[in-house]
Order: C-alpha cells, then structure tokens, then sequence
C-alpha cells in the first residue's frame, strides 16, 4: 500500500476537490483521495498507481500537478 | 418577461457557476440563468419569480445573494 502526496494548482472550492477526488479514484488500485483546496494537498492511497496516471487524472479534472 | 440581475458572494469557479444556476433554474417559471464567478454577477430570465425565491435558491446551493 502507498499513500502519495501532491500539490494541485486550481483547486478553488470544494466542488474542484471533488472533482480531483472523482477522477484520481477512476485510477486502478486507488483506494482513498483526499483533496484539500485551501493548500493544493492531495494525497491518493493505493496500490499499483503511478505519479503520471495521478497527473493526467488531475489534468482530466481541470487542474495541474505542480 | 422578466430579467433581473443579482450579485452573488462566494463563487470561486465554473462548478460554483453551474450549482448556482442549476438551483436557479428549478424555480418556476424561469427560463435562463448566467452566472459569472469573477463578478458574482448572476442573471435570471422569466416569469413570475420572486427576489425571495432567487435568494433562497441561491442559498441552497451554498451562497448568498449581495
């Protein structure tokens, strides 16, 4: 199990968090999102996902992986 | 036919935008809703709606008319 941490730019609300939650989540072996617009802080636990999947996920959403 | 014009607090993006209108547009008698989230601008086309009932939607869609 890996639990990863990222710096999303855009997010303004919390319907942004909830899209950047939704589209991380489609990932395979994703587990658990959580999203934070305040900060930027995303963190995706799973098994078996990668940084770039989790940034063309965000990207899907609207948003950028800084 | 009425167009009435309102500003709207706390719209920080499109998807504020889009719950705003959606909760506009189930009112009766209304045709058109815009938002604008970089304003707060928000315009209602119809008839026979009320400033209460545009505030009240407002409202239930988590903001609040100026």
């Amino acid at each position: 199990m890996a639990v990863k941490n990222y710096t999303v730019e855009g997010m303004t609300c919390g319907h942004c968090e909830a899209s950047v939650k939704e589209e991380i989540g489609e990932i395979a072996g994703v587990t658990e999102v959580t999203a934070d617009h305040s900060t930027g802080a995303v963190t995706v636990t799973g098994e078996n996902f990668t940084d770039e999947q989790v940034a063309e996920a965000v990207s899907e959403a609207g948003y950028t992986v800084k």
